[in-house]
């Protein structure tokens, strides 16, 4: 089969299909979503090297569980062993073991076929097409903020990045009735998720946010993203944390304990309820998609899809 | 009067006694401490200009409420306008025209002499002697750590430094019966915290704490305590950031957002609660203190104050 590997280079190579064990499933993926994670993994900076790829869509073509062969799935990233602490804890998204899709130690799904244990599957509605359910591990991650802090009717959101991530948040911010001010650098995506719950922000030099919002959702990626929003965020307000950083910020943490904030980590999240958005189109993010590449083209994919909105691969045509 | 300055050099200069104005009282000092934030003021770090200190006890000399004259009194250090959005928000201590005993545009009570709003002040009990009163400012900010975070029976919790803070949250954590690691530098200084809820740990560099605490106090001031606060924390564990730092730290912000860690900061706290803490003999404070100096010796006292334990001023003797 084709896949796109990492292994100090990018290229498309030929490998074994995989084979599945007990409580595995073969999948054949349809498409595949291009994910900022995936750009940094194929610079080096997670120190993976094999199959990239963590978002897609697939069809069971093999696996012990007759009932799900030949069902069109998503599937959850992390791969945990079950047995540490942290999983006996029910905390297996951190399994001190863990594999992740395409990140670590778990070749990916930027290939013809990909191999997930059964449990990480999920079934896709009929209703759902592949384009949109391709989005369901990201608009999972852009949920769970809503998981993590309870935003109230009344809390002043602001959401700074208007990355994929940073407008996937945007729209289900929107879908759950939640007013928000959206800062971007990219004012020409802001048409992408205004609505009468949405106000866009320039973010320019010129921008003051001082201290006037109770929550903050960060989706920059960049140290200043950080910055903007310890500036922006009310004392006793809070930051939902959606970034990783290619390189250690600075930050200024004096300003988080005199002004007693609250800094939550958040990451990846609830595949069912994602699911449950597309196919009730709560959310759209089929407007995300800039460019559909053939999965032979994949590496001028990879380079295309630098600081764009959603680039897809895809493997084979329904 | 004699106070204390900062205002580029620490000397002590000969000052009119101050003038209450309405709903402000005149109190004569008698006992007040040096805090850590004393020395970074009288470093330049914070910016002010005036006299120093914001703990200490103190008697009610004058004031247009007859009742509280003569009263044995505690301050609060946060002056606030009362009419800005926060103070309308209730959140008094952030008020964005603050001011601060001896830290921002209040002079402080390192004098024989200090003025605050009658509002700022707390009756000291009898039972309560003047060298465990100035401990009720510094009592109520580790008392917070527990009105900011929920720490459970079955939570692990670490308490990162050994400093003056460290130490009275280690004793507000054995009054309130929660077992506890404190991690520290001073070995020396264990024995003033150590009981059948208190484990001590030596912090030198081999120390590993992979990710096995629920909950963790950062309290030492510097940015080595927030990197083994990061290493010791579980996936979605709590950091509480006690600290402020002289410096703008580098904080590993990925593994923030990747294990889902929440930082809380916090800074002062409850004074109600730190008196009764005292009068009930729940934590006896008095064991930090290295030694009293005589406030004409005030300039060697905050010399010798530094990496030291808790040292006084004793302005008069009742």
């Amino acid at each position: 089969m084709k896949a796109l590997v990492y292994d100090g280079t990018l290229s498309l190579k030929e490998l074994d299909v995989p084979v599945p064990k007990k409580d595995e499933a073969l999948i054949r993926v349809e498409l595949a979503g291009i994910c900022n994670t995936d750009l940094e993994v194929a610079r080096g900076y997670l120190g993976f090297s094999g199959v990239l790829g963590h978002e897609f869509v697939g069809v069971v073509e093999a696996c012990d569980d007759r009932s799900i062969v030949g069902k069109r799935v998503v599937g959850e990233i992390n791969i945990p062993c079950g047995a540490c602490e942290y999983c006996s804890a029910g905390l297996q998204k951190h399994c001190r073991n863990i594999s992740i899709l395409g990140i670590s130690k778990w070749n990916g799904a930027f290939a013809e076929y990909v191999v997930l244990p059964i449990n990480n599957l999920h079934i896709v509605p009929e209703a759902v097409p592949g384009e949109k359910a391709v989005f369901v591990e990201p608009l999972a991650a852009a949920l769970h903020v809503f998981e993590s802090v309870w935003v109230k009717p009344s809390s002043k959101l602001m959401i700074i990045g208007d990355g994929k991530l940073g407008l996937l948040i945007s729209m289900v911010a929107s879908s759950l009735g939640i007013s928000h001010t959206l800062v971007g650098k990219h004012p020409e995506r802001f048409a992408l998720v205004e609505n009468r719950l949405t106000r866009t922000v320039y973010n320019d030099e010129s921008l003051r946010l001082l201290q006037s919002h109770d929550i903050i959702v960060e989706a920059t990626g960049n140290e200043h993203g950080m910055k903007l929003a310890l500036n922006a965020v009310k004392p006793t307000g809070i930051i939902v944390l959606k970034s990783t950083y290619a390189h250690t910020p600075s930050v200024d943490l004096s300003v988080v304990a005199v002004n007693e904030l609250r800094i939550v980590g958040s990451r990846c999240g609830p595949f069912r309820e994602a699911i449950e958005f597309l196919e009730q189109g709560r959310v759209d993010p089929m407007r995300l998609i800039e460019c559909v590449f053939d999965f032979d083209q994949a590496v001028d994919a990879a380079r295309f899809a630098q600081s764009r909105l959603k680039v897809l691969l895809r493997m084979w045509c329904t």
